[in-house]
Order: structure tokens, then sequence, then C-alpha cells
């Protein structure tokens, strides 16, 4: 391990550092968490904290859970939902839960630092059709929209945002608001975050404010996450993040979406060879069907390529491990968040630059209080474009061979000088080609 | 909460604190962990740390989950178990699954400290017959046995041993090994168990050594769970104790066995009368038919009644809410945990004996490496028994009037010298009277 660490710091340079990113960007002092309180009357069962997850689909038709939360201090009310399109009402029910768990640095002994969740619904809306916009409520909550993916196997674009490390300062709000208005502008279907929510840091009241603060966006789309280390640590231990958003499912799964597998893995299970994490993984890659979905993207929270001094060489196990698999079985995207600036990677496999290998973007931009990395190692060849701003980004996947990526940089003063565009000109744009279908050379 | 608390202080007596039990034993140095490694090579898929949930019945027949773990640096062997009499074979599957903490203490950027538990299997067995014994495998284990208890609404004697905060020192070894004697020589069918299995502390790998150390006892009777402390706190949360022993539902239930029904509740959970916990209860108790299940038993951790120095008045508020309902319910006996003395009480209500009240039974005397709590307050009047001593209890529902409950006090060098009487004369016995059918007065 000592050896391996030797050469992947060598690979990514020398150790003389520079500030900033790519430019001459000016960024705005650090954001503090903004309490985002309950827009409706305390006093009432109204549905708050909305969020989507796709359930699986069966006969052409996408199921969804529309997960939310009802005040506790009040009996649960029964679980509904409806969606809606001009021709059809679809009706939903389900059941709601609560968990408890003790404020990290609270006592047991104490209990004012036991906390008890909200009433947390799962209500289960049957047969959506594919690439369809739905208005829908959250018992009686006010109107809100998805549109819903297309199938596996269909030609049609798939588009989504891609945001992670997000919290809930003035920035995160910033980049989830402009995230949502993405999804609106585009018709995108859906949120790909690989971890780090609401930094409650095991404050559990802190996911009740971040659940409202983050509506705006994951009302809006469904998401697919993958686990990071604010979910785990700090007496977390995923038990807010699977109650609230991602379910109590395995932390490593694979979901198809119109021309795209993705598989969510876990950095904070274990990923060596002897892993059943590995061991799964090994076994699932050569089962996709790249016909059926050509592109293969990855999302998990801690990067394995990273030039910013942060969060170096944290997943260097899992790299030595599992890069190889995806190397193998022509992985095209992984998305990763953690370190809290944008990198988008050239093809890279074990540090050097190749022609048939996954482009690594990390997207741990979100606007988090922890600030930005903005201390950056020598730009490494395999490190194409790296900037610590807050921002988030676009995939959209045109057909079998290309894909569009956009990094979107929050604007400064984007709130205080409303008329401001809110998407000025983008910072970082590129195609990404398919590592099967748009190379050749890389068919086995 | 204040001014509760000084009347609740005055009702445990004055201050005047003095040392041991209500005898002349000698105790025993406290014990070590002892790590108790996997007998069988390490190199297979043997099945260990096997436990036993009842999940249900149905058409007169107990359904049983064989919950064992299996090596994690092996692919996950197929779930089987089988239980068979003289006349007949049932044959049950079921699924596994693993789940990954941070040690605590640890850092999430190393990944030695991320912990991933062994494969943990739940092979269903369906349609046992009540009031059985079954001798049963799973996997390829060595044969155990279990005797299945008597469904509700039957007359038959219901028979369970009673323990808590157990750990895994020598001490734990003598208690757990002597109540698997005592279900073996009773044929009783349950155990139990109201809450701090392993002391693992957030050390996962020690809820290993203790899955295999109590085997002794987990794989010889179905087990009624409440959850406590060592089971939340240091980055626990649940975890463990739910996907190895309790499973993932509700932290307060309630489940019938022949002549009770038994509510266990979460000390851990919020318990004001605001809270869910409290509106479950509310609306349960009064569901519960006392024709059916003439005996109403609650578990929870952290005891009401406690003239121990030992974790004083941590249940108050806990008390002070549903006390009022254990009452109005007749609630028969209360067992909790916590501290690491035996004690019992007379009916009592809001610190007075009464005649129309439970019984509580602190049973913390497990044997973990804290020690006994071996300081008591002058003894008030509803204290009856009281020892700081390891040991167990045994609880025999004999008919809807009278149950008979027995603690049995660990004798000092029982396995230094193998000779001596493994159950020397009980330090306390006493026939528990039925709150509503043996008392009169108390029929409302």
């Amino acid at each position: 391990m000592l050896s391996l660490l030797a050469v992947a710091l060598a690979a990514v340079g020398t150790s003389e550092a520079r500030i900033g990113g790519n430019d001459n960007w000016v960024r705005p002092a650090p954001g503090q968490d903004i309490d985002m309180r309950l827009l409706q009357d305390d006093a009432n069962d109204a549905a708050q904290q909305i969020n989507l997850r796709i359930v699986g689909n069966s006969d052409g038709k996408w199921n969804y859970y529309v997960q939310f939360a009802t005040n506790n201090t009040f009996a649960a009310p029964a679980t509904t939902c409806s969606a809606w399109t001009d021709d059809e009402t679809i009706t939903g029910t389900g059941s709601s839960t609560t968990y408890a768990n003790l404020n990290t640095g609270g006592s047991y002994h104490n209990p004012s630092d036991i906390y008890q969740s909200p009433y947390l619904h799962k209500c289960k809306l049957e047969g959506l059709r594919p690439s369809t916009k739905y208005f829908y409520q959250a018992l009686t909550s006010e109107t809100l929209s998805f549109t819903t993916p297309p199938l596996a196997g269909t030609s049609e674009v798939f588009s989504a945002v891609v945001l992670a490390d997000v919290g809930q300062t003035n920035y995160s709000n910033m980049t989830m608001t402009r995230a949502a208005e993405a999804l609106e502008t585009s018709g995108a279907s859906s949120i790909i975050w690989p971890g780090d929510l609401s930094y409650a840091d095991g404050y559990q009241p802190r996911w009740d404010t971040f659940g409202r603060l983050a509506q705006v966006l994951t009302g809006k789309g469904e998401i697919m996450w993958a686990g990071g280390n604010h979910e785990l640590s700090s007496q977390e231990a995923w038990m807010a993040y699977q109650q609230r958003y991602a379910g109590t499912g395995p932390m490593w799964f694979t979901t198809q979406r119109g021309p795209m597998t993705l598989v969510s893995l876990c950095s904070y299970c274990n990923t060596g060879t002897d892993s059943p994490q590995y061991r799964w993984l090994e076994e699932t890659l050569p089962t996709i069907d790249r016909a059926l979905t050509p592109w293969l993207v990855v999302i998990f929270h801690a990067p394995m390529y990273c030039s910013d001094v942060s969060h170096q060489q944290e997943a260097e196990e899992m790299r030595v491990s599992m890069e190889p698999l995806f190397v193998e079985y022509g992985v095209d995207v992984v998305f990763s968040g953690h370190v809290h600036a944008y990198e988008r990677t050239a093809p890279v496999n074990n540090y050097t630059v190749t022609e048939c290998a996954p482009v690594h973007i990390t997207i741990g931009d979100g606007g988090n209080r922890e600030e930005t990395a903005n201390e950056f190692y020598q730009q490494p060849e395999w490190s194409l474009e790296r900037d610590a701003s807050f921002g988030f980004g676009t995939f959209d996947i045109l057909d079998a061979n290309l894909a569009n990526w956009t990094w979107l940089r929050n604007p400064a003063g984007y709130f205080e000088f409303p008329g401001q565009t809110p998407f000025p000109v983008m910072p970082d744009y590129t195609i990404v080609d398919n590592a099967i279908w748009n190379r050749t050379a890389c068919r086995t």
C-alpha cells in the first residue's frame, strides 16, 4: 500500500501547491447554514420535505415513491398522493414510520438529546408513463411536477442534473434552485447525487431544515443516490439518509434509465477484492446489456482522481481494486463528490491518459458550509478542468455515441442582484463519447 | 421537571448510601471481555452466531427466523435451514445481507476503520407447531434445538428466561450458559431481553465475538427484544442490533405468547405524551384482549423504579408520561435492565405501594464488563429485593392468576469448580399475581 501511495502521489505531480482553479474568478465568502423553517403553520400535518425515488418499473411503466414528512406531534395522517396529466390521474397510498437517534455529542441519559423524526411517509405511485410530465400532490400539498425518464432500451435523450456535497447554506440554496430551473427548462427527469446531503452531522433537526430547503429540487425529479461520509459519521450511521431519502436497501445497486445503466457504489463500505461489494460488482458488470443501455455510469462519493489537496488518496484502496473492472467493462463516466471543487479528467486508467477508460468527474462543489477546496497540486496530465467554485452539472445522453456534460458555476450575487442572468456562460462544457460505441479501438 | 425530580429523589429515600445488596454475598472481581473466536475453520462458510426470532403465526402455527452469519470473505451461501420432530421435517429458505459501519473513534478516511459485517442470513421456518420441541440446523451447522411457545389463548404454562446487560465476559458466559440450561431443563420457549447485548460500543468486530459466545443461549429459544443504550450510542445507531437480532421493524411493538401479551418499548425514543411512541401505546393498550391473554408484560431498557445509585432517574420522563397508562390498563409486570443489579418492587404507582399497579423488575445484572452497581440508597418501601450480583431470572406464567418469578444469582466459582451445583438455592423467589384476574379490587 505504501508503494502504491508513492506512485499515486507522483502521478498527481509535485507537492507544489497553487491557489485557486483555472481562472481569475473571485470567490464569495463561505456560506453559513441557513435555517429553513416550516413555511406552513406548525400546528398541522402538512406534507413537507418532499422527495422522489424510483422503485422499479413493470409493464413499461415507472413506479415512484413520493417521500415526505409530517409533524410527529400530531397523529400520522394516512399516506396519500396523486399525480396527473391532462388525460389520467393516478392515486397512491403508502405508510409512514419514524426513527429515533441520539444527537451526536448528546447523552442517552438526557431525553432532550434523543431526536424523534417526523413521520416519514412513502407513497407509491404505480404505472407512470415514461417520458411524461406529471403534476402531483403529497397529501394536500401545493401542486408540484416531475417528468419521468425514458425506459431502458429506448433511443430518447436522457437528461439529469448532477450535484453533491450540498448542505444548507445560501450557496446550497443557489445550487439547488438553479439545478431545479435546469430540470424545468430541459424537461430532465433525474438527479444524480453521489453523497453528502444535509451536513446535519449528527444533529438530527438539521435534516428537517435541509429537507425543507431542498424540496425545491428534490420534489422536482427522481434521485439516484450514493452515500457520503456525512451520512455515516457522527452517529448518523446511514439512518437519516436511508429513512428519508435512499431507502433501506443495499448500499450498492444498479438501476436503469433510458440509455443508461447506473451503478451506485459505497465509498464507506469495504471495497477490496475480498469484499462483498467487490464480489457483487464483479458479478454484476458482465451482466449489463450494453446494446440495451449503451451508457454505463458509476457513482460513489470519494473520487478516485483528484488533483486537489483536499481528501487526497482517500479512495485509493477502492481505485486499486475496482478500476480494473471499470476499464474491463467499459464504464463511460464516473461521478463523485467529497472534494469541494469541480474537476474533470480525460479518460484515465491507473493515472495514465488512455482512450479506453472512464472520464472521472468530481462535482462536490454543491455549496455546503465547509467552504471550497481551493488549493490544488500542479495539474496532472489526466486533469483537464478544475475549479474551486460552487455549482452543479448537467448530463445529457444524446444517443449511443455521445453525451453532453456541462458544469455550471454559481454566479456571485445571483440572489443579491435578481436581474442578473441566472445562466452565465458555462465555465466547462465537453462532449463525452461512449467508451464502447464511439471508440472503435476500445471494443473488445 | 425539577420539582418532579425532587419528589422522586425523596421517594427513594435519603442520599445516605450503603454498599452491597441484601446479604453478605462475596462478589467476584469484575470480568474482562473474552474473545470468542470462531470455533470452526475460518476458511469456510459455516453458520455462526445463530439466533432465533418469531415473525408471527398463521393457521395455528408459528413462523420463525433462524438468523445466522457467514464469513463475508467468501460468497454468501444460499440461505437454508431445517427443523424437525420425530414425524415431520420443515425446510426453510431466506436471504442474506451485510451492513457497513464506521468503527467508533475511527475515521472515514481510513478504509481499515470501515467495518463490513459478515453475511447476515434470515432463514424462514414456517408452520411450526406450538409447544413443540424441534431440532434444527442452519446450513450444515451442528444440530441445535428449541421449543416453540404456546399460541395466544391457550391455557398452557408459558416459561421464559429474562436477562439483560449481558456483554461478553466470563460472567456473561456464566449467565447465558445457565440460562440455556434453565431453558433446556424447563422446556421453556422464550427469552426476554430488555436491551444491552454485546457491549461492542461501536467497535463492530465485538458483535461477532459476542454472537459466537451468545449462541449457547440465542440458538436455544426465540428472543423478545427491547433496545438498550449500548445498541444506540457510540455510532451504533441500532444498526448491528437490528440487522443481527431484532429486525428492522418499529422500535416499539406488541407480540403474543400463550397467556401473555408483551409490549416492547424504546427507552431511547421519545416517550412524552406528544410522542409517536406514547400515541401508539395509548392506542394499543385498550385493544389488548385480557381474556385471550390474561398477562400484560411490558419491557424496556431503563427502569422506572430503581433504588440503586446508578442511572438514577433516567426514565423519569417516561415514567411520568406512561406509568398512568400502565396502571389504567393493568400491566402486571415490567422488566427492565440498564442498572447492573437485580431489583424487584412491590406493585407500585407513582412511588407509592398500591395493590393495583405493576411489579417492576430490574434484571440488568447479566455480567458485562462494567461491573455491578453495588451502591444503593436506603431501601424505599416499594423496593422488596435488591442485590448487586450477576444472574438472570425465570418467569413462568402458570395460569390466568399466578406466575412464578425466580432470580438466580450466578454462583462464584461455577466454572472454577465444575462439581458445584449449578443451581444453588434461589436468592429471590416470589409469586406474582395477575393485576386484573387475581386482584378483585383492581378490576375496573
